[in-house]
């Protein structure tokens, strides 16, 4: 099914407002939800918004209150998301970074209490695209295990970057923390396929190639061992650690947990301001050279080209842009349902299905 | 071979300033590379004496100048390293973060003009001696492929960050973005043993389990493939592109490339304020119940105890401190190599072999 990014942004716009969502903040989250489709990251679209409507109708997420600062200095600032929709602690985070950053010359925002808040990467670019760079992680519920257990203990934190170039569009790097992201376990056990040994482990903490289980008695491997377990517990430090949010495991689920409840994620969202350090012209240079270098570097048998952080995604995001975006099946079901749900529509007749 | 800590850096310094490194930054750079050591870090310690002293006597490495700030503003500062010793221009980076750090919640710094720094990870570790977060990251010569390529292409740049806690030592880790660290398949060269196939690639970009030809023709692989080729790339808009430093591969290596060249590292170094954002007993007390529940997971079936990051090498430390160093025997042979090259000794009988 392919959609217009306008109309599914009224779409998600309309939704949100449905229960009590402000107009200017169903926007911004829409926005955000919208983009990452474009780029492809459908796992974290639109396709999530029944989840989180689900959430403010048992008011686990608020409505009638703004995330504000609630703590800052020269070049920092602590964020309190007041259980708000993810999307806008974070927005607001990014854009305090920012505006730090553009004084200081480098910006840190934290938050606390706040919410799952879509792709993190989608706050880095927002820095890249004020010729920054950005980097954004943030905590989450367990779904993963660290080295010597056997259980879900850390969530499976997110860690995102992106830079600006110059005739190239921005690096661009949105990973989770584990080895696969749960979506790829789930997928094969929908369709009874067997999976890598190096992506969960089974209740006895051993590596296993049978999907089913997860993740009630399963979890997700770090990425590379000790070094995805580590960075997750920088996340967790840097995240949670600097704003008192939920901590390592005591962040909880935004799908799974009682709807009712505050879920209680950190973030961290870092800007640096490259014009302060160097001009920016001679950097966006750098950084193109450094591109086509990678382009240009001898490929492997098999290999037709070699791709760039984020060169995937923003191929993706331009025919968006020029042709609709493509939603693969999931999205579609996702989209009918709390179409019913809310009484809205938003498919049209000039888009077949 | 065991050795005081005094002994061992007393030996440095004097290695050291027998090619006309000052005392300073003679007793700086011995302090870093000892303490590497006492971590049991031992392929970043002492061992690497002599190639920096080789360096220095061809000119590639200066002893006639010193790293300085060659630009600043609050929360930032470019380090020239005008091409000294890494552990000189990353220590005065450090440094100057952490003061940043503490006027304004954070600070970058960023290096032009380094060398190697020797573990990166010893950087990070004198923020959480502050009380901050440290975060510090440097490029490298290439060693590393990326998906799709055949060849070395960018270093595999190390990452490391620490963070403080209360009853327990910080959290630490330092990494390389690489899969494994060449070392390893070095040691399998040695003993003429197979690999795991995620360790490098051949001279036609395939996975291969036989070490021979490493570096010349095979490189090392990204750890989980696309994310640690994005963390790299990272690496470099933090520590090269900000500071003009040589990027994605153009570093020289400090090792193999003609000692009398400026081999033009860059680094990157953060330092994050606790106490600015939280009170600091209230984070270390976060910190250490993290440390705890971690400890406590349940553990998987042949698994005696659950480390967090860090702990083995602060375990190795206390060893260091009460008994002296361990040396292996690949550092006994370069220490001996060096006391014959300069004249010095080092073993006293109070030591026996």
């Amino acid at each position: 099914m392919k959609v217009s990014i306008e109309l599914l942004t009224q779409f998600a716009v309309d939704a949100l407002q449905k229960v009590g969502v402000c107009a200017r903040d169903a926007r911004i989250t829409a926005d955000v939800l919208v983009k990452t489709d474009t780029l492809g990251i459908h796992s974290h679209g639109v396709k999530n918004l029944a989840g989180y409507i689900r959430r403010i109708r048992a008011g686990g997420i608020r409505v009638d209150v703004s995330p504000c600062v609630a703590a800052e200095g020269p070049a920092w600032a602590v964020i309190e998301g007041r259980s708000t929709l993810g999307m806008l602690s974070a927005t607001l985070a990014m854009e305090t970074a920012i505006a730090k950053a553009k004084a200081c010359g480098i910006g840190y925002s934290g938050i606390h209490n706040g919410c799952h808040a879509g792709a993190v990467g989608l706050y880095a670019l927002m820095a890249a695209e004020r010729d920054m760079i950005g980097l954004a992680m943030a905590n989450d519920a367990v779904s993963m295990t660290v080295p010597g257990a056997c259980k879900s203990v850390l969530g499976n934190n997110p860690f995102a970057y992106a830079a600006p170039a110059g005739n190239h569009p921005p690096l661009f790097l949105d990973v989770a923390t584990s080895s696969v992201a749960g979506g790829k376990v789930y997928k094969a056990q929908a369709l009874g396929q067997k999976i890598p040994t190096n992506w969960i482990v089974d209740e006895r903490g051993q590596p296993t190639d049978d999907p089913t289980g997860f993740p009630h008695t399963k979890a997700l491997l770090p990425m590379a061992g000790h070094k995805g377990y580590g960075l997750a517990l920088m996340i967790e430090c840097l995240a949670a650690g600097l704003t008192g949010a939920a901590v390592a495991g005591s962040a909880k689920s935004w799908i799974s947990s009682e709807p009712h409840l505050a879920t209680e994620h950190g973030g961290a969202f870092v800007a640096v301001d490259v014009a302060a350090m160097r001009p920016l012209a001679e950097f966006k240079e750098h950084m193109d050279r450094m591109i086509d270098y990678l382009h240009g570097a001898p490929r492997a048998e098999g290999c037709e080209r070699i791709y760039v952080p984020g060169e995937m995604e923003w191929e993706r995001r331009r025919r968006a842009l020029a042709e609709g975006i493509e939603l693969p099946p999931d999205v579609v079901m996702a989209v009918d349902g709390l179409c019913k749900d809310l009484g809205l529509t938003i498919w049209t007749p000039t888009f077949d299905r």
